[in-house]
């Protein structure tokens, strides 16, 4: 089960170092630039989540699997992707939806073993799933997903009570972790597709 | 003395969770996206504090209590703030000084406890009274509150002071945290109501 | 040797103090908020690359030097530097490329002493020269200099190699301080000089 959620976080890292490396594209950045993007994104989260934990040096400090796998990753993007303008447009936006799926798990289950609350569990699948992409927008100076994408917290959020229940519930963890997957997957992808919105919440325009 | 403190803690809580969730108001954000708003701006500072301490799992890991005030205070606000058009415009700068004064005791405390020298818990202060609402105003793409406002920065670090001087001259704790608490809100709270400055320091306008 | 260190960090944390002071100068900030903005721009990085090794409290939690240095140069700005229109366009990315060098040296033998991997040790190199500016960029809503500039994180990367190749190599540490200063002094201000950079990654422009 352990060896399924490491390799699935190298995959939730490639996919958001990814993100990040095409971010970087509006910008005249040489080549460690973008590497530079490709790893805050990618490893961003993961940082501040195991700061706030204290299980310091963070992950990447200890594995060198994820410093690689961002470095191959970027290389294959430079490499390869040389007509990036032929990618659809909604390209971006599903891996980022695949790394958020992936991340939040990540996040909940090193919360979950280190003996912390549902909760913060909760909070730190989360903070694992967006935190690399809050950074990446900053740097390039977008609005932050989070804030500009309707369903986009939801998504995560929903996903971590479904894997933490789960467990708590007495679920397989294999069970728990396609439970939350799909639920992440669905929710995002679905507001994706069909411009789905909860009610939003706008100061300006709402009335009793 | 140290449940006042505590107290207090929870009150400053929930009057940033309160500015978060009020600087949503111009994205069109569902409810989970306020709430993301609202918590990193009501424990975003004490978090950096705690990291930088090597206080480590951060305050609001180990207490629910910080989880539950930020849940009550952003449903609490999404259900009855339904007219925030007819709040009068400085409610959020007003907010903002309470939580800014409340925040700036509680930094400077926790690192006294720690056994920090004065600069130190002076630094901290400041550091848990601006660090969440820095975070608040980048996210949403604001010049952050600390820089674009005349005597932001001063206000809290004035009251640090006043609270590790009085506390080293060997004063009761409720005297020191009543005469921070004092300082800091009639700085910030003039500086609001008379738009009060100090000299500023401008590149552009400068002369000898 | 380590002594030859120390001294070279607080010189660079003077350097990119006043590199965080002349980016203030277009905000209508009083002293203190000068004060905070030069603080987090020197000392942003290296406290970033502690919180991430576990190397906790923080340096300039342990030692007031960084703080006394911080306030000696604002002061000494604010004061002294009265005609900053003046002083030739170049000054604040020179000063920059000086407080990249130091910083990517200190926070690569921060590293090392911990008895991190070579790579670790260039990455914390990076995080600890660009860490500060990025923090000051994004105060600023600037676009950071790792982002907007050409060979920047190459720089600093490189000198990072260079210092821990020389290292591993059994050289003399002040030689290998030696090699790696001049290794991202030349490269970056080279590039200041002559517009140099490397082939630019750009999603719109690439084509095969």
């Amino acid at each position: 089960m352990s060896q399924w959620i490491y390799f699935f976080d190298l995959c939730g890292t490639a996919v958001f170092a990814l993100t990040g490396a095409m971010a970087a594209g509006k910008y005249r950045m040489d080549a460690f630039g973008v590497l530079v993007l490709a790893a805050v994104t990618a490893v961003g989260g993961g940082s501040i989540r195991d700061a706030l934990l204290g299980a310091t040096p963070v992950f990447w400090i200890r594995d060198p699997n994820y410093i690689l796998v961002i470095l191959a990753t970027t290389a294959a993007f430079l490499v390869l992707v040389r007509k990036p303008h032929r990618l659809p447009n909604k390209t971006l936006p599903i891996a980022d939806a695949l790394g958020l799926a992936l991340f939040t798990i990540i996040g909940a289950e090193k919360a979950l073993l280190l003996g912390t609350s549902g909760i913060v569990a909760v909070i730190m699948g989360l903070l694992t799933g967006v935190g690399g992409g809050i950074i990446r927008d900053l740097l390039c100076r977008q609005v932050p997903m989070v804030l500009r994408t309707e369903i986009y917290a939801t998504a995560s959020i929903l996903g971590g009570i479904g894997y933490t229940l789960s467990l708590q519930a007495g679920m397989d963890s294999m069970a728990a972790l396609a439970i939350a997957m799909l639920s992440t997957l669905t929710i995002r992808l679905s507001a994706i597709r069909w411009h789905l919105s909860l009610p939003a919440f706008d100061l300006k325009t709402k009335r009793v």
